[in-house]
């Protein structure tokens, strides 16, 4: 997560994305029997845990979650009314309801991530590190909170690798001196839509051939 | 964990609440089979694991086990006398004693926790979160490290939910401009009576009804 | 990990016990079957978790990976080098190989930890505490994130309780005023020498009798 300073139309975008990561927080939740503090914590971790371990690494303060506390007392509502009205068959099709939100988070998030690390003038590698933080540690932390090894870490889809290239684009097109609106949005935009190219194809990243001689 | 600037009465509580907090990652540490080193960080990470969260994400130093470094010594003691002394037949007994100064902890560092961040000057809901996370996340980190989903988001007992609520009191008697002493210990106080109770009574949270129709 | 502010011969055993960090990690992601993300996660977290836990706890930035960012591209390198060449059979033949400059990791990072924090006024304690923290939290969180009780807390390796030991001497050799090539070089190559003599000689620390009556 990052500081909202854009347009209604970015913000829109962040809290479809932040309650995506939030659902699958949920998600997790319900398939670990969790009660409404673990829901929450876990939802909450999914939702922020990427933008805030960034912050910490990157010593930035306040959290976005400080600065716009009221997105807590959402994120506490979206678990009471998940945990009033969601029953077990309404997971596969909340699992598919998210994938598009998600992968708008992951393009904006990794980008404005990106762009906070090139903004305090870390070195390229660190700068495509927090944006790859940002988009994908929330589900890290979910799933090691969870105790589960983390999907992003084995399930050969190309997400992170996605985040990566995405920010790696972002880098460049800084620069390139090209305007800050295009050197995020352009490559936020492009990693969106490789996401839900990748799902629709059932994309997967070549495996460790470990048993090969 | 939070500074002991107070009476020689909070800080006679404040001792025997952080040795339940690390009896129970000494009893963690046994059930695992740890050795020497892990049973010293397991019980660690439960005393002081939930302070020293809530520092780092206010960005607070000295962090409590570095302005009172002897309590670390105290809990290299409490760990070798542990593992010198303790079998396995202590451990039920252990649990049980160890209940009453963990509900004393509860009330204590919930309302301290609290009252930190609100001299920040955080919002409302962050500083209900920073009292949870101080009371509760020492326990959760404990299970973590041992593998564990943690005890704290499934076992549906009212322990973070007792937390939130007196939490948030202590925040409204701040608004009222209540002495800190009755903001603080006032909510204390009832956190704990509240967990002992609850306890007695075997009080269960409400399940998420996930598989009802 | 520490900064490199030494000779070419510190480097040089810096980068070989970096590196030997960084394949435990490999191999590690290697038994859980993980995908390029999840290999270049826990071989990062594997070689500079340690460091970095140690920098968040002291708010010390810039961190090692930071300041010599060309070391995550090498990062980068080496996981890919590994993904395409190493196979199951050659993991007994890596773990044999990565003992002796893990064994200097653990004498240097340590002594060179619990440096940082004496130069910073720290207690006894959490000087000595830093400076295990350096060397062994690397692998605990290597685990964490695989979803494994860490080896460090029950293996009964005298690892952690080596860099326990050789950290003290560290402080004790401050204290007494001697250079500090002296206070930090003497106590690094003595931790490296008991490690190695402790594999060879399958030393154990003992164990909690707790079955014992």
């Amino acid at each position: 997560m990052v500081s909202t300073t854009g347009s209604a139309f970015q913000l829109s975008i962040e809290i479809s994305a932040t309650m995506a990561f939030a659902l699958s927080g949920v998600i997790a939740g319900a398939q670990k029997r969790l009660d409404a503090f673990g829901v929450f914590v876990v939802a909450g971790v999914a939702a922020f845990g990427g933008g805030t371990l960034r912050d910490v690494l990157l010593d930035r303060r306040p959290f976005f979650w400080v600065e716009h506390a009221n997105w807590l007392w959402l994120l506490i509502l979206l678990c009471l009314l998940a945990m009033t009205f969601m029953r077990r068959q309404h997971i596969p099709v909340t699992v598919r309801a998210i994938q598009f939100p998600d992968a708008l988070g992951l393009g904006l998030f990794t980008a404005l991530g990106t762009q906070i690390a090139l903004d305090m003038h870390m070195p390229v590698i660190v700068c495509v590190l927090m944006g790859v933080v940002t988009a994908v540690f929330g589900g890290v932390l979910r799933d090691v909170f969870c105790n589960e090894l983390p999907k992003a870490f084995y399930d050969h889809q190309p997400y992170a690798v996605i985040a990566f290239i995405g920010s790696l684009m972002v880098v460049i097109l800084n620069m390139l001196q090209l305007s800050q609106a295009l050197s995020v949005f352009l490559p936020a935009t492009l990693m969106c839509g490789f996401r839900v190219v990748a799902i629709h194809q059932a994309w997967r990243l070549p495996s460790w051939q470990i048993e090969h001689n």
